[in-house]
């Protein structure tokens, strides 16, 4: 079953059980394992390293792609394993140790964690940790639903552990596209001009002497968690679709639009479920995470190409592609997350980026990442990478959470991931605000007026008024109440009081 | 005198007074003006816009490239003649409009403005006047001591305003490098890999019909602004020196470094200065202005090669450089702001950047324009293109101001503009936070020790415990108490209460 998958006999010899693998993740190291949004994450070693460690106490730093499946971050954590994880996870367990401050968690940039690290900013990742689908005869490596950070994982490391997963599609090889940009100052430009354009390698080239143990697993990934869409989400594309087609109208677009990023979570992938019924064609994708709505937007025939770093579908969804993928792979292609999130290609391209806030301020400052302005809740992802690069960058949310006791539009966000230079357009339920050109004291009415629930315009519409006459300033703001929402939904359960 | 700057005679004919010149804009217009951090700003016009505005009141969107000189954001805002002000400025007479809500002042990263023009995502622009030192045949425009937005604003407006300053030497002619990306989607990877990389012509190529009026001046740049090094910014350069040998130390960097970016002021300047007596070598820089300090490196030896959009030099360092520029010229090129700034070029040669807080919190978020929260100081500059994309993005400030009543390092900033993402070492006169792969909870402590006042020790330390004890979180904060060094300041005239 798996001989055809692992073409050197050398390395057939070094196929060793999960335990095996993971008693070499030794107290202290840096481990990189592959996972991206819960997609080609290494699945037995991890769980492996849990129960060693429940005998055997040991810690390490753990840096992924991004999310991870399979509840590994949740049974690292609850093993006492992690010391230090970044950039990114989704897990209850593991967010809820991270905001007690017993695990470190640096979040970062999707596209720079690794620059830090091959610069030698981040100390060097020991041992690699990677699943694939194929090994070729050489080594080389062809990894499986994302890519993330696995090629410099790989590359950088000491040791490389294998989980060669027999249960990915054949066809899946031939859709990745492995590139790593040179070291700085002496870089080249990254020759990306279109989602479709091809600059590497279909695997990664590792020095075969470093793999040192290969386990063989044919557990797929773990469902994505995504809601279906709800009338809140339906109408958040509604509006969206009436934007673009604002912008359609007035020339600034085709209505095949510019190629779209849309964050991981149920309300980006509703949002572009949305544009099946759209007048949009020939779409292209410049994303860092493939969702069913791409693969609806293919059936439906609107989506022409899809680039990014990894595929995330729903159990019904997976049944009906994964099979499949050859169908779909002359249309993909996945790449390094920091190719697929890098800078220079998205302000390149000329994006449209299409991401999730928790809460926005009424000068348009999003918060992404942090409940109550403390609490960590996944990470800020890519949206930064994005956002600040994007042609349109489009922040999405619903008016209300907490069926309404908490407003979604505050006077002033309780952290900043975006600031008001990197939002463009902020869309809830109830209408969009389009915020270009626009000075402070401009957007704050309009987002009060078209984003906001209108249980909270008067609230909001007064802490406005007041901050204008009796504070002033580009942005006003009484700093004694900007965060009285927070302070009263803490107290009362309700930002309404 | 001024014949051999216009080679063509029929623009020769369109050679008008300043009032004449003036009295093309009209009422409602979108004016797009020369000018980037004080340095070949148009002089005479503006100046005769505002006298024809006090006695025919008009009013106009007023786009630069950065800060102009003249006191002529002083004057139009005086006269009523900015309705609209983007993307940064540096006057106080215009600042208080601002604060006031008079003037809607459109605070963007300096790389972006003209991007969004292009797109017709801003209103277009009108009528362009550019400072120019020499008009070719064809209508080409040689521009003078800066590129800023120049050239889109010609190539985009319907009406150019030439002001011809024959001041400018000759010399001057050649150092200019004049490139527009295309229009996305469809736009190519932008050549630069080297500070030095050429990848455009010498002058702004457009259509001479366009030329409408041309001014003769002979009006020199304002001198900068830029106060001397004193024991706190001679300090801070000791600092980053001391952490820049560190990072050669560990092998990632040679004595070279990397190109480097400062940004305007005096902090940066003199942070500069202060490396023409440390052991680093073959310096480049690529930035969006050359102060004094450049001209010292390159006296002395230190620096190879600087690429910016502008030079502004106080007035002893220009009486020694400008007309000396011939010896300067084949180690200089001046870029269009877009350029100076784009994220692709700043993520690719590897930029150190070096940029002014006016706050920073114990976690490492920066506040870069907004005095008290509220009110706008300058703008954001070109230090959110820098930083984002920088190698090393270092932030630097004062410990302390106003005689110590305010501290710069605050439990939480009142504005965002740099999130701690994107600041990878804070420096004081006191010391250096290094940040890299540093959760928030290790953040605090080490800002506190390294960067903050000691008169401040306590009370920032007492509020991250108690923060951490009785709120927890990724980034543990009070929110009721998060502002309440500025809300003392603001009661008391002191942050000490």
């Amino acid at each position: 079953m798996f001989e055809d998958r692992i073409q050197s006999e050398e390395l057939r010899a070094k196929i060793v059980s999960a335990d095996e693998a993971a008693s070499l993740v030794k107290d202290g190291m840096v481990v990189g394992m592959s996972g991206f949004t819960r997609a080609g994450d290494a699945k037995l070693v991890p769980h492996a390293m849990a129960k060693r460690a429940k005998k055997h106490p040991f810690k390490i730093s753990l840096l992924t792609g991004a999310s991870l499946g399979h509840d590994t971050d949740k049974i690292l954590s609850e093993a006492g394993v992690l010391a230090r994880r970044m950039p990114f996870q989704v897990d209850t367990a593991l967010r809820a140790a991270i905001n007690r401050g017993e695990v470190m968690f640096i979040d970062e940039h999707l596209s720079e964690m690794v620059e830090q690290l091959r610069a030698h900013q981040l100390p060097p990742v020991n041992i690699a940790i990677i699943e694939a689908m194929m090994i070729h005869k050489d080594g080389s490596i062809v990894p499986t639903t994302s890519v993330g950070n696995s090629a410099s994982f790989a590359l950088g490391a000491d040791k490389i552990i294998i989980e060669l997963n027999t249960s990915i599609n054949p066809d899946f090889e031939g859709i990745h596209d492995i590139y790593i940009p040179e070291a700085r100052p002496n870089r080249k430009p990254v020759g990306v001009v279109k989602p479709d354009t091809r600059i590497g390698t279909t695997s990664i080239k590792v020095d075969k002497n470093k793999i040192a143990a290969i386990v063989i697993s044919d557990v797929p990934d773990s469902p994505s968690l995504i809601s279906p869409a709800d009338d809140a989400t339906n109408a958040i594309a509604r509006h969206l679709t009436e934007f673009f087609l604002k912008e359609v109208d007035q020339g600034r677009m085709d209505m095949t639009l510019s190629p779209i990023q849309a964050g991981i979570g149920t309300i980006a992938n509703a949002v572009l479920t949305g544009f099946v019924n759209s007048p949009f064609h020939n779409l292209q994708m410049y994303s860092e995470v493939l969702q069913d709505s791409t693969f609806e937007l293919f059936d439906a025939g609107k989506l022409d190409f899809a680039s990014a770093s990894s595929i995330t579908l729903s159990e019904a969804c997976a049944a009906r592609v994964f099979p499949n993928i050859g169908r779909y792979k002359d249309r993909l292609i996945l790449r390094p997350q920091e190719i697929s999130n890098y800078p220079e290609i998205i302000r390149r391209l000329g994006i449209i980026a299409i991401n999730t806030a928790l809460e926005a301020d009424i000068y348009g400052n999003v918060n992404s990442t942090h409940v109550g302005g403390t609490h960590m809740m996944n990470g800020i992802g890519g949206s930064g990478d994005f956002a600040r690069n994007a042609y349109i960058s489009v922040f999405v949310t619903k008016s209300v959470a907490k069926g309404g006791k908490i407003s979604s539009i505050v006077p002033m966000v309780a952290h900043v991931d975006h600031t008001e230079h990197d939002v463009d357009v902020l869309v809830t339920e109830l209408g969009y605000a389009d915020l270009r050109g626009l000075a402070p004291r401009e957007r704050a009415p309009l987002i009060i007026e078209k984003c906001a629930h209108p249980d909270y315009h008067d609230i909001l519409r007064d802490y406005f008024d007041r901050a204008c006459k009796t504070v002033g300033g580009q942005t006003p703001h009484i700093l004694e109440e900007a965060f009285s929402l927070h302070e009263k939904f803490k107290k009362t359960g309700s930002m309404l009081g």
